[in-house]
């Protein structure tokens, strides 16, 4: 189902273009020199990942004019900032967990260790897919991933298994953030094909459970799920993301360097 | 000379609109839901203020055509909404002051109990001037300031002669905002036929320190002003400002409610 494909390829990109945008709002900011730079270039894997699903998705939608056109001044044939810089907040379908304000260094590393974690999952099964360029580009970022599976785990120990404020405060973004974590194996009409999300949760919790009660964290326990990324319902700091991140384009449309 | 005048009353409407929208980001989030209603109030003054001016330099720029249209899909004659959301960073020419951010209610505060005083004398010069709508405009902005000069005197009152906490946070933030002080009387080959710059300063410094003495703070001596905003270089808050403020007719140009 190529209508599938496109939706399951945006999610992907959107994932990881929103990733990128909010991380890189440390360039410059991060506590110490090494930090700063190892999180600006997750930031960049992350938008070397978005870029090619968005080239795919472009790509397929080309082929088949498959989508309408959604911004005065778009056309035929589109390009991956058409997709990225175009398209409007209800049209973007990334897990809010991405979205989610990057808060402390602490908040920040946790987030960025619950979507390493997930995208490790979801790559390692995307690997078998179908669609041989959405495998090519799993395998390709699997290695980036495994890097930053690595240094937010790192981060995690350090800083849950640190001191008692570093402590407490990992405690309260945990307790904050992980609402966010159970969207991540929500199923979809276009996913359910392509990716066996029980299986993927399994693995993710084993892995990201492992890690925080190394680093003496509790997982809270009942909590409920926050959800609407998926079907483009997003939280309020959304907007500000896009507003920023696409003025360029909206003000110079089709400007390129 | 109508290049001046246009000039002068971009200017005007410029260092409104940039108030009235930073002010606005407090709107549900005072410290009281009376002065959550206050600021915000304050906020839509300065928003009516900017829309008069815009008003009118469309007017004198439509009928001189004189003004190269400086975006695409702009064209003459011009409406107020393409000068407040279509125009670029370094075609903005307010105050630094107007676009620092705002931090703390006391740092807020401090904002606009300064450029209230500065309103308060440029309006009061304006009401002589030349061009009968600019002075018909300050006439009625006037009515408007003095309420915002009463509730900023005693806000800075009420915090500077309060507590440690609330004196301390005061004295740190008039150390930060006092260098962006000067610059609101700078001389400008458009603003000096129209105002005494030196006589404002004058009238303005009086008020000014008055206030502030009996509110037990100290005015920081010796420092180097702030410049650029008259000549469109801008802090970097000023693209964040612009990016959300914008984004709406960025994306739908033309819209209107």
């Amino acid at each position: 189902m190529p209508k599938d494909t496109i939706a399951f390829t945006l999610h992907l990109a959107d994932n990881a273009l929103i990733m990128s945008q909010c991380l890189s709002e440390w360039t410059g900011h991060g506590p110490a020199l090494e930090q700063d730079i190892a999180l600006t270039n997750i930031a960049l894997d992350y938008l070397g990942q978005s870029r090619n699903f968005y080239q795919h998705a472009a790509d397929i939608i080309n082929i088949q004019r498959a989508m309408p056109i959604f911004a005065p001044g778009r056309s035929y044939p589109l390009q991956e900032d058409d997709l990225a810089y175009h398209r409007l907040e209800h049209q973007f379908c990334n897990h809010l967990l991405v979205e989610l304000p990057n808060m402390h260094w602490g908040q920040t590393v946790l987030k960025t260790f619950f979507f390493a974690h997930y995208q490790q999952a979801v790559y390692r099964h995307l690997l078998q897919d179908a669609d041989l360029q959405i495998a090519a580009i799993a395998e390709k970022s699997l290695k980036e991933v495994k890097y930053h599976v690595k240094w937010s785990n790192d981060w995690i120990l350090r800083l849950g298994d640190g001191t008692e404020e570093s402590y407490d405060k990992m405690q309260e973004a945990l307790d904050k953030v992980w609402p966010y974590t159970g969207e991540l194996f929500e199923a979809t009409p276009w996913n359910t094909e392509r990716l066996d999300t029980e299986a993927m949760q399994k693995e993710w919790d084993k892995n990201v459970k492992a890690v925080l009660q190394q680093a003496t964290l509790s997982v809270p326990s009942s909590v409920r799920s926050q959800t609407g990324g998926l079907k483009g319902i997003h939280t309020e700091k959304m907007g500000f993301i896009l507003a920023e991140m696409q003025y360029l384009q909206r003000v110079y449309p089709d400007s390129n360097w």
